[in-house]
């Protein structure tokens, strides 16, 4: 059985497959340079996407799944583009190499380890693809599904955590950490965090006493994450996502630059409460890492569920 | 039951629950804007802390204790401040809110999660509270006691690693790591460190053989700590505390900032043995951060013990 | 039963000792100052060396086994220096401390524990001596052997990523990261990598579909390292490389400065891929950090075996 889907033409963030059994899933990406906000304020970057977005679509496949996968150059782009997914095996000489605009490039892989993956651009210069927002995450559920060590949550969302630099910074000092600026999650600073940002308007909630699950992905080129939730505990982690990994209440988890974990938080189930999401380093936290949950009774049904787990 | 812990009035660093049953303790907190010494020179630098110390009052509780804690921010005090439990499940914009010169704030909260948590303050601009000195320990002790996995020690030791900054850093500058000069253990720089600081009068000790547990917390705002033990291995060390998180045999630990990890050290037995605890990063070592522990026969009996498992 | 490895008189990077009991293993390292070439171009900088190597000769040995050290600081040598093992126990006053020119240290010691560990330089200034190359490698292998949770590999290779500074750089600037250029895998710049560097000449290989064996160790000074295998996954990775320490099916791995893992890959065993190991931070990767293991039919039948686990 084979499901299509064209990403490329999809306004929805999450590509979910079915849970029952292996599938083929087809999925398409577009390489687009073009101007992006980067802030609640509306300032705009010269960013280079797939799919026009930053983060890219979220793909969302089961273990064992095959992935059937096209990369197009768009033909009006000035640069060569690839793409690099940490969910497969592959030659990286081959499958990863570089295109020019107006081509393309196709290959098939399978999911055969379960978690939350980036995928991102590895072209060079890696330091200012990656930083100019070619990144995004595929998640592979594991085939055994929920379990006791991996139980069902409530809600899901995807957070990434990319840099951002000052728009005319070169590749070389984007890779020294040269004129950084600041953190996104999922595209712009503050992106969800009202209180520190008057401009935000966006919030993830919940209701009390929810399992949340967050797949978190850090997708910054030089530093780690210290990702911690304000007023709360990690009830349990799973390194990369996978059930087999898991760690019991922590406060803080170091996430290393391109790697992934998933982290479960469950608020207080009698009151209204809010946390904060933050990296626990300063320089990122208070430069735009930081995401208010807002757990309170009569909280949205669609947020955290379905293609609103990556909220845009 | 109810005990009653003032410990703005204590000149002892630990406040310990009994690990009988699950108790009511009370803690009150007061924050102090302050002149103090953070090298064994005298040098003083205007610290912002919990009860006038750095770090704060060492809290320990049994898992499920409850804490009826109370904070007041001086009426001498030309800041807000606020107080982050780490150890807490509450509302970030609630309990977690800053309090003005002069007011007080009150919450209580069980002590769900076993383990070693950072307390600090979060009020704007966090950065420059914690790294003025805002930071503080709970101990959380396991409900089960101990066990194979989590083995009785011998002694115990709390080490809490915080920056130092140029007194004249503004909160912008310390965000972005701008006049950082050092890091200080337990509120002063190569403060158990003789070897390394002729001003240094105080050192760790222990019996040969005896199983050390150091509960270690990383206060530093922008900095993974590399923990390691110079001429000795960790024995266990048990992520976040949590004895379902334990490893065995490592060289060195990543804690990230604002995280904290319990780790045991058993020196040889048959011989007196020195260990230098250090932060494996070049930059913190030698800018403060190593301490000396002396494992010889005839070592204090207090030390590790009771309330000198901070040492100030 | 004795074995005589004088380390000093080896043209062989790996001193292995047999599986099957408990040895004593007799190592002589030389410390010795000299220029030698640190990229593939043949550029020479002044380094600090054990037995003129960047790093030192490989030492590998069986949990349990006894290894009669002799460290000798050469007397044409203009500094003083020491030896730091991370897989002992000891005095850090005593065995660790800094010998002269033209003198020489004895110590015996076992090793307790099973993994990868770093044995570095501890002089005064550390940062100077571990940056300049004092650093190398022991293997433990652990007692058991092989087992389900630890299964036998087809190569093995070892890893150790060091910084590159100015040569001219001061002990301080060296601390303090300033005078930072690149990062060396077994003491060149790009080693592994023909793909960025021209002058490489060589690669790691491996047959499609073997269990290659990675021990990696951080000897950088204050840096952690993300490691990663570009079109690939780590199958299983063991923290210190301890075999009760396993985690499956990971990215990337943080690696604290002065620690050490262990890191399985397997590549499909149905055709011919690269993968390009690399430190995902990208400051470290493009200046020098990423190395190409070659997956192909008619691999190297001794690479990755006996004394070509560590390439010079």
């Amino acid at each position: 059985m084979k499901k299509m889907i064209a990403a490329s033409l999809l306004t929805s963030a999450a590509l979910i497959a079915s849970p029952s059994f292996a599938e083929t899933v087809e999925v398409k990406l577009n390489v687009v340079e073009k101007d992006l906000v980067i802030d609640n304020a509306g300032t705009k970057h010269p960013m280079w996407t797939y799919n026009g977005q930053v983060p890219g679509p979220l793909l969302r496949v089961k273990q064992g799944d095959v992935i059937e996968f096209s990369i197009t150059n768009d033909a009006t782009n000035k640069n060569s583009h690839s793409i690099d997914f940490h969910a497969s095996r592959f030659d990286v000489l081959d499958e990863f190499e570089s295109i020019k605009p107006g081509h393309s490039k196709d290959f098939t892989f399978s999911a055969d380890y379960p978690g939350v993956f980036i995928y991102h651009c590895g072209s060079d210069s890696m330091a200012e693809h990656i930083s100019r927002g070619m990144y995004g995450v595929i998640i592979v559920d594991p085939k055994e599904g929920y379990s006791e060590d991996y139980p069902k949550p409530d809600r899901e969302y995807v957070l990434v955590q990319g840099d951002v630099f000052e728009p005319g910074s070169s590749a070389d000092q984007r890779k020294n950490g040269e004129g950084w600026v600041g953190a996104m999650i999922n595209g712009k600073q503050f992106h969800y965090d009202p209180v520190h940002d008057s401009n935000a308007t966006q919030t993830l909630e919940s209701e009390p006493g929810e399992r949340v699950r967050f797949f978190f992905v850090n997708a910054m080129i030089n530093d780690a994450v210290a990702f911690h939730p304000i007023a709360g505990i990690w009830e349990q982690v799973w390194d990369n996502g996978n059930p087999k990994n898991v760690s019991w209440g922590l406060q803080t988890v170091e996430i290393a630059p391109a790697h992934g974990m998933v982290l479960d938080l469950i608020s207080p189930k009698d009151r209204d409460t809010n946390n904060a999401l933050v990296d626990h380093r300063m320089k990122h936290a208070l430069n735009g890492a930081i995401s208010v949950l807002m757990n309170y009774k009569g909280a949205s049904k669609e947020k955290g569920h379905g293609d609103q787990i990556l909220l845009r």
